[in-house]
């Protein structure tokens, strides 16, 4: 069984996002996967996904801290600044966390860990609505 | 043809540890495959896995160099504290090397390069036994 | 329907470089997939693969001065320099990018956001000819 689907994400501050709802919720057709995998895949280069903890806000914001600390908007060595100090460090952020996460699907749902939620890391001061293209692929269940 | 487990890691300390034979046994249904994909998963925030050299083990030593001195326990930014020094570091060091690992299968075995091996990463000083969650599929073999 | 292919990326100079056209065009099997995906990995552990902007060049040139200041040849800690010094950070820098990229496949294309284009993450000074195994797997697109 195959499904493919384009989801939007609303705009969201620069900042890091729990989306796991949203992106579950997108693609129905989840329910139907006995063993498969989910790919969520974003569509651009200054926003990206990723993995973590999914219970306590101090970590999402200690996770923009790190990254604005580890990719600085002033660095000496920026060439490309034509599109706005923060836009070059977007794109490193984004190669840094990937452009996609890979979830095992297990009865009908994501497999995740306890801890585990799906991050929209948005790079931009004004990055705008996201768009992410979800493919889910496996086992089809046995009805019953 | 799919198949799905969960595996099991015993603990290990702190930093880079290779399990490449681990994993590859404890998914006995690859011999299966002529081409196919592995996904391993780990279904936990502190600690990731990667692809790296297999050969020398002051690489894996050097590993954990690089990654304590890029993202600090004592670093002034950190909110989230609540769960010890190590564990927000560990959050960060998580995503930036990822959750999974998607390997290509040929002809029954894992088709990595000569060199390479997958680590275990453990960011936490007591992160105790992990759980991966491994998926194969692909085509089958035929007989002979 | 499945497919799989190893591709050589003729060698490069240390940096990051555009490879999207060779890499869709070496496996000329994605025309007849409906909805699908594309795995691309890096059979090495001093080079790497990454999505990123694919238009402006000055994008590439800032990859490489990012990768280097934060991944410093000459720290103190590094203890496996046999190699040479483009080594040890050439791992560091290939497990923080990611040894594969997975792509949506639709209607045939791969579906890629405007903007971006897959990397070939050189680190090495004389890294010579790269190995890719490329597989791709998904529905099949009906005849007309």
């Amino acid at each position: 069984m195959w499904a493919q689907r384009e989801l939007s994400l609303t705009g969201r501050p620069r900042g890091f996002h729990l989306v796991s709802e949203e992106v579950a919720d997108g693609l129905p057709e989840l329910d139907r996967l006995e063993i498969g995998l989910l790919h969520v895949f974003m569509r651009h280069t200054s926003a990206s996904l990723t993995l973590n903890e999914n219970a306590a806000t101090a970590v999402l914001h200690d996770f923009r801290s790190w990254f604005d600390a580890a990719v600085p908007e002033d660095a000496p060595y920026w060439t490309h600044r034509s599109e706005g100090p923060d836009d070059m460090p977007a794109h490193i952020k984004t190669s840094l966390l990937g452009s996609s996460v890979t979830l095992p699907v297990a009865q009908g749902r994501l497999a995740l860990g306890t801890w585990q939620g799906i991050y929209l890391c948005e790079h931009r001061e004004q990055g705008g609505p996201r768009t992410l293209l979800v493919t889910a692929w496996g086992e089809e269940r046995r009805g019953g």
